[in-house]
């Protein structure tokens, strides 16, 4: 995504209720912050929060946090979920690669991952959020049973990733080389900009879920 | 691929010395067949044999068996065979479904599957040649760290067959949505008619190598 420094943004983002800038003193204690129990589901790389937004409104039982790298994007999705005016959600300014320092052992039952950066060249593949670095982490934080959820139209970070799970050693179910067509799209699939933007560019939107064993 | 009867062929597989048909004598013996020690690799479902006739030209000092359940089909492979002159190919009709009948275990080291029939009903799941039950007798005639090389045009096929290897537990590697765009494709794959004419009509090729753990 471009980046554009937004004047105010770090403002906004502290000042909101429903925005924390690296909130790691509610480390094992969300459900506080939510006032009840229901499962919590994260976003890593957020972006302007279409994904995370369109399913805490179909999924009112479900606590959803949204995690986002630059104040810059996501004061864009914070004006979106103040039209919104839901209280399922959280958005959080946070770098993914401590996310062990943002949530506690079990404390997470779902992970989705929309169109993460792709970083093609092979010196940066410790930066793609389905590197093995990232797994551990994944795992350490989901419940047991916990699943990952990806979608991406990237051919090349589809095809690394794919391998980076099963040799990691999860589960793989719903794989889908190309979602646009598949049931689960006409029935579930909430869609960004990005995406529909690239799958009408007649790029195929790749999709897999990935259960991680227990620990 | 369609299926016509082949007048004579059950004779010309039984007549020539490079073909067999249910040859299960040979189990554990096959280095005896090809009279030396080489590395045994099997296609199952050879089709026309463009496939391991090509590979036993590029490579000499690989034993290539060639499987097929028809004779119809064989015949032709036989017929493309008697004309390329190699010592390092033997053509076998049989059923892959009893493949551990034909080989021992740790006699093969490496098995390609090419185009296999898709079974696209869920009902017919377990004839695809990368169900769980095929893969249990590959991972038995295989040597340890033996491998499983993979290419498809279909989609469906590929999706399950990432989905039944992961979950079978192998180690995938080089996982590719689009062979044909690849290094792989430019400087060492063998490719069929069928590829070729699927890959033109626009569908990407998919594959994939599996290792299969220690057993």
């Amino acid at each position: 995504m471009r980046l554009r420094n937004v004047v105010g943004a770090k403002d906004k983002i502290a000042s909101n209720k429903q925005s924390f800038d690296h909130p790691v003193e509610y480390i094992g204690k969300w459900n506080t912050v939510f006032e009840n129990d229901n499962p919590i589901h994260i976003e890593i790389g957020t972006g302007k929060g279409d994904f995370v937004i369109g399913m805490a409104k179909r999924n009112p039982n479900i606590n959803y946090i949204g995690i986002e790298k630059y104040d810059s994007v996501l004061v864009r999705a914070l004006e979106k979920l103040e039209e919104a005016n839901l209280d399922n959600v959280f958005l959080v300014r946070f770098d993914a690669i401590k996310i062990t320092e943002l949530f506690a052992q079990d404390e997470v039952s779902r992970v989705y991952l929309n169109f993460s950066d792709p970083w093609p060249k092979v010196r940066h593949a410790k930066r793609r959020l389905t590197h093995e670095n990232f797994l551990k982490q994944y795992q350490e934080i989901l419940v047991p049973d916990g699943e990952l959820h990806f979608k991406t139209d990237n051919q090349g970070l589809f095809e690394f990733s794919l391998e980076s799970l099963c040799n990691y050693g999860v589960l793989l179910k719903n794989v889908s080389l190309d979602l646009h067509q598949t049931e689960f799209h006409a029935k579930e699939n909430v869609t960004t900009e990005y995406e529909r933007k690239f799958s009408e560019k007649g790029f195929p939107i790749k999709r897999l879920e990935a259960k991680f064993k227990q620990n």
